[in-house]
């Protein structure tokens, strides 16, 4: 018997492709030797044709396993290439928090004949979730849970988990806890599978409980969810209503998709684009070119003021054209040194580690940090116009300015987005494209303000 | 009986700070009500005085439980303040992963003399996870699993897993699943607790048992290891000999830890700039100083030939002046371009989506994408050049080298990230700055053959 190898999954030697796939068998081999990413980078290139003929090869149970592991919007791409029964036969077996996934990217009438197809109290549970708004934990969750009273025992406990799997299909629909409830059937602790079995038959579930579980309401939001699942290290995070009754979970599983679509959505925001919201193969230029294009004019538009203040330094440069020569460098210097900065804390508050009332000490530290930077910058600017042979009055006019804006990018990019969280917008959006932009045209001033200062030939202008 | 409230942990309500608390009794109520985040920020902003006398409120409960939640540069330091005696308990009872990672961050010496105090089989097994490279999974892994053979019953197993349970102190310590050895103990499947709660007592282990698990070598890399196991969505990954026998295992909280930190270090390497290593706000001017000065200055000198590039376009901007008023424009808008496109490439290529191999459709689809950006950039460029007045030839020239800027941006940064990747070097490293830096010159390069082109002033020069 030979394991799957993780090492061949992780050194990219992968024994067949998906579209070279022909019969179920081979579908089921596929599946057991590669992981979710590269399930979805073969699926997710296939010409329509290619597809449909893969999804052809798909039964009861690698179908669901398929579905259940790719992105959400390529298993909504797979399901419209399934005929309604086969799909509704998939989605039934699939968890909950994915089914429904799927189903929310359909249309509303193909969405409506697959939940007939699937009927029954299953439908119900789904159109339950998909009552709730996408943005919130309740359209995450999974509604089914195991549910125990505090006042019987472990032997007992066993005995009724037993007959609440019987009651649904298909394991993957619960979560990886038991809950303990009161008499009023109001969430009070929780169990690990764990403890049943390492038990004695007679402890009462009371005295197996973990108290005090940490719990969210439905219409909290549902990164926020995930992310205090994550800092509270939890298996799964119970949602419940008013009178503390328990609606579903958030699984462990649900939270790392969550999260990992939001940090691919950051990271897109942050390179100065819209989040693609498609994996990247599959987006075509004109996609590319509509999430880029709208930053990408913003930002010329305001860059374009450089422009403008250039042109009313147009008699200095004139004057002195050597003055020209520093301006991308100069402007260069002050963009990088802000990019480290709002990058830094940018991660550091979406990571909770720093918060609006810590902007005095921030500042404080920035500062600081700036005029040690500023002072070692200056030195390189020397050195740099030295040897540019540009003369020693242009040297110092360089070096002042490479060490003011230094500072006034350090202060720029630290206030800035801190600024943005406390007027709600995601600080995420500062990108380096946008500290660019407002440090290149103030720096520009700053530099012709501190030539005008140190160069006599500039004094009658 | 009150739930500890999530919902007041997330909107930032917090009961009392750590540096109030004055009681073992306030220091668990504490515990219970702030999460793993909020945990490190308090205390890690804490003085050394104050510090000391917080972990002297620590018990064999709380103590262990802070050290396994907060960041391990933090758990050391509160290990450096607790004296040898309490804090060999406390590394006790936190998981050996946790241990390990806090013993690699102390002296030697401190280290042996917490050993020694630990002693016994325990000191053993972390002195043999200690001798792994602190950056294979191996060093990140839990050695106590609970294995049972595949030739017993349900409820023979459940009793034997008891047993186990019973030679080791502390759940913690366990890994979440009970994985399924052959006569000569090689791994061969697993179970879930679940599955022994939800089988009939006389079913056999062999049938319950999950086949071919998903195994890893010792010395493969923590944190490709970590990202297969979120990929194969496994709750933990087996890390095995190569007689394939049980070393321990890699559990998803350890996995997920490793993921953050190295995210973390990605996040500031893309800002330009070194991995901070501890927390933003414990980090000192001098330290960030020293993390941002190297490549402040890397890119300084990459940048200083943009100097040299308008020294030798010195006449031509001599005879038009005007042409200066674009330069932070046009560059802008090529670093800006290529920044869009790193960023997405980047990610893309840190979750797998894209490899090396898919070169030739990256650049098709950049190139087509780059085409519609160009032809839309240079509307906006005559736009803007008509609004400054200067002429319908520099128009013209403008909006060419806007156009050529960005199709020349869209090649280098489509083609550096899997050339680097290529290299073996991590294309993370591709920072905004750094696209910036290579386009500037080479921009300005292009921006001037076009002026000599298309300008009749310049014809002479």
């Amino acid at each position: 018997m030979k394991g799957p190898g993780l090492d061949a999954g992780v050194l990219g030697v992968l024994p067949v492709r998906a579209d070279r796939l022909d019969s179920p068998e081979a579908v089921d081999e596929w599946l057991r030797s590669v992981g979710s990413v590269e399930r979805s980078r073969q699926v997710g290139t296939m010409s329509r044709e290619k597809l449909a003929g893969f999804v052809s090869l798909l039964d009861g149970a690698t179908g669901p396993e398929l579905l259940g592991s790719v992105d959400p919007d390529l298993a909504t791409r797979i399901v419209g290439s399934a005929d309604t029964a086969q799909s509704a036969r998939w989605l039934e077996t699939v968890g909950t928090d994915e089914a429904a996934e799927i189903l929310r990217r359909l249309t509303n009438s193909g969405r409506d004949k697959l939940l007939d197809q699937i009927g029954g109290p299953q439908a119900e549970v789904l159109r339950e979730v998909l009552r709730w708004p996408p943005t919130s934990v309740a359209a995450h969750m999974l509604p089914d849970v195991f549910t125990v009273p505090d006042s019987i025992t472990a032997a007992e406990a066993e005995e009724l988990v037993r007959t609440q799997s019987a009651q649904v299909r298909g394991r993957a629909r619960h979560g990886a806890l038991i809950y303990v409830t009161d008499a009023d059937r109001r969430l009070i602790g929780f169990l690990e599978f764990q403890d049943l079995v390492l038990a004695q038959p007679d402890q009462s579930v009371a005295e197996l409980s973990s108290d005090d579980p940490v719990w969210v309401r439905p219409l909290i939001d549902a990164e926020q969810a995930a992310q205090s699942l994550l800092d509270y290290e939890l298996a799964a995070l119970p949602v419940v209503d008013d009178q503390r009754r328990l609606l579903g979970v958030l699984t462990a599983d649900a939270a790392a998709d969550i999260l990992e679509a939001e940090a691919t959505r950051d990271a897109e925001r942050q390179g100065g684009s819209e989040p693609l919201e498609v994996p990247y193969l599959r987006a075509s230029p004109l996609r590319l070119w509509r999430k880029r294009i709208v930053w990408l004019l913003v930002l010329f538009v305001a860059e374009a003021y450089t422009g403008t203040v250039l042109r009313a330094f147009e008699d200095e440069m004139e004057a002195v054209v050597a003055l020209a020569f520093f301006i991308p460098l100069l402007i260069g210097t002050g963009g990088n040194t802000g990019t480290q900065i709002t990058t830094t804390l940018v991660r550091a508050m979406g990571t909770g580690q720093v918060r609006l009332r810590d902007l005095p000490r921030i500042l404080a530290k920035e500062l600081s940090t700036g005029f040690l930077v500023a002072l070692t910058m200056a030195a390189a600017a020397i050195v740099r116009a030295w040897t540019l042979g540009v003369g020693p009055q242009i040297t110092v006019t360089v070096a002042l300015t490479v060490a003011a804006i230094v500072m006034w990018s350090a202060l720029v990019s630290s206030v800035l987005p801190l600024l943005l969280k406390k007027c709600r917008v995601d600080p995420a959006v500062v990108s380096a494209p946008m500290i660019a932009t407002i440090v290149d045209g103030t720096g520009l001033i700053i530099y012709f303000l501190i030539a005008h200062a140190t160069l006599p030939q500039l004094a009658g202008l």
